[in-house]
């Protein structure tokens, strides 16, 4: 693994998966790979699970990590080529990546979308620029389209907790105060299309994702037929991508009810995560014994984990090419 | 100890504090003890020394330290539980807790009170929140109510440098420009009603504590007879418990003076730090040979170190019984 | 070496500089130096290549770094002495420097200047108040004057590039929006002065660094004839010395061209960054294979970890002054 920033970057995901469950087992049996290795954690954004768990994940491959909230800490990045830089920008990304990438072994980088422009978001500016001219393996700890350490995450729990070979799992959309980026749902579809479950996303008309994230998935507009027979219930809330970052509806019917849970097959309730209470989802779901928010949050170290060992054995390969 | 929140989760004072005299002549002797334990550091408000301190200490266990400004890195926190949340907190306490309980072994964390609402501050909400959900022992880096680390470290202190069996140890209040919280005092006052120590409380009338924390240190209303014959004099100010919140006095007859100091025993000068000069204390007296406040802050790391020990000691003996 | 605060505490540069191009090739080398010793790191400013390649240095040396942007994660600090502190500053520099002194083993201080008061900035208070009060080596991470190790940084990058025994060397100021410290050209020219090169400095009229610093330099006033012949360019904006703080000019004759380079001796092309691109230097400069810049950023790293070294080896020769 080069880089990891989508499904595209995990050559087979079922061996991921399994890779990150005998991890679990075994958390530190890796601590030699990481060993005068760093990790640099760049935010542009807020974080608590991806800031905690990636550090936890580095750290338990014995790297040293460095933690950087970017703007804050350091300086405002000017992301686009070619520009005269008078304005309050003081630092281009074309140094600022390629001097982390001397410092750094492997780079994690967060950046939301602003939800304004959606060429812009969908164009993945900030993450391609780290990517073009770090000169360092990239993983993405939430871009402006995806969040795959989610989805790994998610698919890890997923094969966990499943009691059927193919289960049925349903993403639903649910209602939110504030505008949210469709980057969770975006990559949550991208990895259930190919992974071996039965696949449907429920939403309100005009919250279509975009389809080639959507896929081949079942799509359903109704806010409980979804739910008949589903095994695991995913629930998040996402801003319009038509009508681009805009909330088109609050209808309390798409919250996760106990009464819609009723509908499941004793369905697990999944979220990656922060949630808002009894807007997305009642308290007597979310605290329920289905509930496994909570354990699907703890698998975060084991997806990043895996994703930094493989990484760091692609390194390896690359350095000592006789050495496998 | 499984947490450490307050005097109470201390069975034997004097144990500790010889243990963390010990430590501070051997502080590597114990780097094992963390190996592949996490220390996480929350902190709700600013801080230097248990910021600096308590990282410190986690590393001469062994462990490994993330810290988090809740709030700036990450998001902001509901506390009440069965609300619906649709303002401006992300997340609910209950999911961000049993989170960072799955990434952390030991969790610190430091939050004020707000001194508007005596009931919500006294209740210690956020704590109490933090040792429902995160499901690891808390250390109080500092809550509403209590600052047990600096406690501990004040009679560390104390011990050190006392010269006869049974010292008199006065805390008295001083002038502020802001209106403080109890903590640093309620606490001191709770460690040194048990320990070995004539404790005398100086306060001008209204800066009463709370009679569950006074308990039965003598109380002296006049801003130097407390002065007669001290062995140690501990400044602070602290805002009115009665009258919530509130400054009531100004009086610089409070400040503490040279002219004071030579009412006592020659005695030693004590704070927690940060300290106003010139408000709370003069500089003459501060500057002076008998001002412990460098050292006093040095031995956090003592009180900090010996009380991770213990929590590894006994998270140890949780998982292996046989062991000990 | 005790403290590194400028050129004068660098007793032979071309050791240092030797030593850091030996570190170079042998990162790892020295990781038992630092064991159980800690670097303590604070920030009254941005920064990005400092706060990552000093971290990095640090944990080379086996060391455990301890992170604090002074003010955000702690208190404002008063640096005054004498004065009653009834303003916003909670905490005396005697006081947090001392304290952070009995957590740190060494401790590096970033402060910029004001660009207000000439006399204040100059006079370098708060650097010199951390060196007073901390008890302990400190690590310049730049000052109100100076950058000292950015300097070390540009003469190992220099003796890595040069072509010639003795290389013409031109540090040229060019244009920017913000008015910026005088701390890097400053830093620069103590050091070039004192180097094997052969040293102009070329700036507008009214740029004129302080005398202290530009030393036996050559100055040019023209934007192209200190080009001519020149090995290596050093650009570099910074507001005027003698109208203090202020933007005298913005022309862009001195923004750093093709046709400018053209006019030197096939020179390399060097920026301490964050730069403003197209302000000033073209993209088709910084771009060119003749930019080191981002080598540049590199070798921080190496320079900090010589200077690091060179502190723990002389902490070590005064705790056992028989072992060496």
């Amino acid at each position: 693994m080069q880089h990891f920033t989508s499904v595209k970057d995990a050559y087979n995901i079922d061996k991921l998966v399994n890779e990150a469950l005998l991890m679990k087992k075994m958390p530190y049996a890796d601590k030699h790979l990481g060993k005068n290795k760093t990790m640099g954690l760049l935010f542009f954004n807020s974080s608590l699970r991806t800031r905690l768990s990636t550090q936890k994940a580095a750290q338990n491959l014995g790297m040293d990590v460095m933690v950087m909230n970017v703007g804050a800490d350091s300086w405002q990045l000017e992301m686009n080529e070619g520009v005269i830089m008078n304005g309050d920008k003081a630092e281009h990304v074309s140094e600022a990546a390629a001097v982390i990438g001397q410092y750094c072994d492997i780079v994690g980088v967060r950046s939301f979308p602003g939800l304004v422009d959606r060429e812009y978001d969908y164009s993945e500016l900030v993450l391609k620029q780290f990517m073009k001219f770090t000169g360092k393996p990239i993983v993405s700890l939430e871009s402006a389209t995806r969040h795959p350490l989610q989805s790994l995450t998610d698919l890890i729990t997923i094969t966990e907790y499943k009691t059927v070979e193919r289960p049925k799992v349903v993403l639903t959309w649910a209602p939110h105060v504030k505008a949210l980026p469709q980057c969770v749902p975006n990559s949550f579809a991208e990895w259930m299309n190919i992974a071996n479950v039965d696949f449907t996303i429920a939403h309100p008309k005009g919250y279509e994702l975009a389809p080639e994230f959507s896929g081949n998935a079942k799509i359903c507009y109704d806010p409980k037929e979804a739910f008949e027979g589903a095994d695991f219930i995913y629930a998040k809330n996402w801003s319009s991508y038509e009508d681009y970052g805009k909330i088109l509806s609050s209808d309390p019917a798409w919250t996760v009810s106990e009464e819609k849970m009723k509908l499941t097959n004793n369905a697990k309730f999944m979220h990656c995560l922060p949630v808002r209470r009894n807007v997305v989802v009642d308290d007597a779901v979310i605290d329920s014994a289905n509930s496994i928010v909570v354990q699907q949050a703890g698998n975060r170290v084991w997806a990043a984990q895996t994703v930094l060992k493989e990484i760091l054995l692609t390194q390896m390969r690359v350095e000592s090419p006789y050495l496998f």
